[in-house]
């Protein structure tokens, strides 16, 4: 049994309920890939070492001035996409997706898939990303990826209506994926209310029923999306997902701006199975036009985590800016600076990201029985000093770049900076060599037409 | 004659109107504290080099794989607030002014803002921030940072209307501080058309006209402000500006938010010596209802800048956080993804932000005859890979602690990550020795009441 401890270290508790703090001078005592006990440093932990406190000697993590945060959760993300980074700018969503994001994806590859999910699993690492939440084609390639970095995943394989035997091969795929590793988990993954039709959605959610999958898909993005789907079908598309079956299965919704306040009371009957993920900076950059309504949602008892979408409109995979785009930005929608506090903030990033990803019992709380998926933070750089307050250099001020060294599943994948599961520069030359196929648009054709 | 070349590397080109492009492979030239030219790599710089081509071998700079950008400029903060990071969260402004920053100022003392002043100078200058434009109390104290630290910077002591005696002697701190060092410009400060009176306003008109200063100032920092103004004066903040003569000496206005289409007419009458600074995340953050109407004031022929406010508020001094704000924050405003593209946010961050300054013929431009204020980025890590467009990595995906290499009229400041011309543990030590002492609020009082 492999044991490590990471030593004299500033642990954040994020509670239920209330504010968080955080507590000094702890030791973070792992065994395999749990958390077993979080003590003061230099007491013995006691009996949740599985009655072995005599055995072979811990590996020992030193935390020393260091924040031990719950691995960041990347809660609705294309990881692929990192290819067409800075490839489709000042463009509004229908152009985004018509004449370059769509157009560009003709290009897609096994091999090209799997070179742009490595290079982003090396970013999100880096990050002290321990887990994302995937949406994207040929998510078999996406799970080796993940597999071979060390980092956590639940993988959604996209599809669109289109031919049965696409929408079989997409079925099949998931369910191959929940048996491939205990890192990997798997949803089901139709892409939007305005790309899948009813039938495949019904679909979709009796699968999701019988096996206990979730559906992790697009909805109500924009008032747009919410207005155009009323016009043409009478129905929100909130309506269409319960109409469908969808929210009784169990839904991860991404983005759901266009969610209005009727919604609310759909949503809040489902609340106990349904999250939603938020990813402000790509509703500001593609001038969306609204935010995701958090406060009605966590009133309705909807789960709510942070994600940062694909880099080909969010250009990092940075979650730490994620999170500061919400609080930023739900201050703004609500006018109200009292409201998504620290505290709120830090809640929705630990434990409502967890909640988006599947995972609430596993992952986004350190203590005892949760999964060992950490990331140590050095605020000890000017841009956090003097530190009067963790809390806020968490929200307000640390940068990706802070991250000092990552856990997954027990294992350290960071370490002073590098990664230990990959060799970067490698990854680096592969994702280079192969960018320019990405956004060739020569041989012309769309996957896809965005009219919804 | 001191010589330096930085060579090789990819330079940022922003031309006063039209696409910005990178150039690679080219030579930077410096002479003394200025560029004399930008060569391909390589090739001779000709006469330019002040006919002394034989003279001793140059300094040498390896600029391979690096982005060289215009030094950064942070058009508007209170430097000194850093030893305030972090202890006013979730607070409206009202709450934000009355209940802890004006109660916390109480406790300013020299030395104390002379160690913020150093702090804040070690966090901009290893972020590639090369001239920062503050207004701020004990400004002699900043200046004598400004200069240990190899740093750029125009300073305005703040003033209310208070006794004859502040103001004389905020007047007289101002003439001292333009003739202290070529590196440092001074401008008058008036804290705002709120705590400063029409007639102290007036005078100081008079005295930046007669003695070529410029006033830096918070005007219409909200719409409530406005709103403030026209009730209890009959006239917008803006109007307060034209009247006392303040417009007419040339103001660098500081945020904006609450200008009105009526203001701008004002404001384009003045346009040629008129600058607003831009803050958004603070605005957002302080739920202000509004951001600075900055396609109204392009329009209007206003010079714009992109500034970090306080680190009180916006929790760093971190330009690239605050220009990314801009051009996110912009797109939502105008609800148009096509607007503030990457060239116009550029050239906002560049000339637009060396015009706020007051330098708009001496910084923001790499180019002869300009101070060779140059910062030197490495985009190889992930988060900017690949690199299909670097123009977008500078708006959307680089952080600050991808700057390697800082110079400031000429001289190497920041070394491979590190600062040249400080001692940084030393300088951290001070902060954190004294910033429980800025935020103790048991002596009581306050220096100002916040009530527009």
């Amino acid at each position: 049994m492999a044991r490590l401890v990471i030593r004299n270290v500033v642990v954040l508790v994020v509670p239920e309920v209330g504010e968080c703090r955080v507590e000094e001078a702890r030791d973070i005592h792992v065994q395999d890939d749990r958390i077993v006990a979080v003590t003061p440093t230099g007491s013995q932990p006691g009996s949740q070492l599985d009655g072995r406190p005599g055995g072979d000697e811990p590996e020992v993590v030193d935390g020393s001035g260091l924040l031990a945060v719950p691995g960041l959760v990347n809660s609705h993300t294309h990881s692929p996409m990192v290819m067409m980074r800075g490839a489709a700018e000042d463009l509004a969503i229908e152009d985004w997706f018509n004449r370059r994001v769509w157009p560009m994806e003709v290009n897609l590859t096994p091999e090209r898939v799997r070179v742009g999910a490595r290079l982003a699993c090396a970013e999100m690492l880096l990050g002290g990303v321990t887990t994302f939440v995937d949406h994207y084609f040929h998510a078999d390639q996406i799970a080796a990826a993940a597999v071979e970095t060390g980092i956590r995943a639940d993988l959604a394989p996209t599809y669109f209506s289109s031919t049965e035997q696409d929408l079989i091969a997409a079925f099949d795929v998931t369910r191959e994926l929940r048996e491939l590793h205990p890192r990997i988990t798997a949803s089901l993954g139709p892409h939007a209310t305005y790309t899948v039709s009813d039938d495949d959605l019904r679909r979709t959610a009796e699968i999701a029923r019988a096996e206990g999958f979730r559906v992790h898909l697009h909805a109500a993005e924009t008032d747009g999306q919410t207005q155009a789907s009323i016009d043409k079908h009478g129905v929100t598309p909130v309506q269409v997902l319960e109409r469908t079956g969808v929210l009784d299965a169990g839904a991860l919704i991404a983005h759901g701006c266009g969610i209005r306040e009727p919604d609310l009371a759909i949503l809040e009957r489902y609340a106990d199975r349904t999250a939603v993920a938020s990813c402000p900076k790509v509703y500001l950059k593609l001038a969306m036009g609204e935010v995701t309504p958090i406060k009605g949602l966590l009133k309705a008892g909807v789960k709510v985590g942070v994600g940062t979408d694909g880099a080909a409109v969010h250009n990092t995979l940075d979650v730490w800016e994620a999170i500061r785009m919400v609080a930023l930005t739900q201050k703004q929608r609500e006018n109200d600076a009292e409201w998504m506090t620290l505290s709120d903030t830090l809640r929705l990033a630990t434990r409502g990201s967890a909640a988006a990803a599947g995972l609430s019992r596993q992952v986004g709380v350190l203590e005892p029985g949760y999964q060992a998926d950490i990331a140590l933070v050095d605020l000890s750089a000017p841009h956090n000093q003097p530190l009067h307050d963790p809390r806020a250099a968490f929200v307000y001020s640390v940068r990706a770049a802070d991250v000092v060294t990552v856990l997954v599943a027990g294992t350290v994948v960071v370490r002073d900076r590098e990664l230990t599961t990959m060799d970067l520069q490698e990854v680096l030359a592969d994702a280079q060599s192969l960018a320019h196929t990405l956004v060739d648009l020569s041989a012309g054709g769309s996957i896809q037409h965005y009219n919804p």
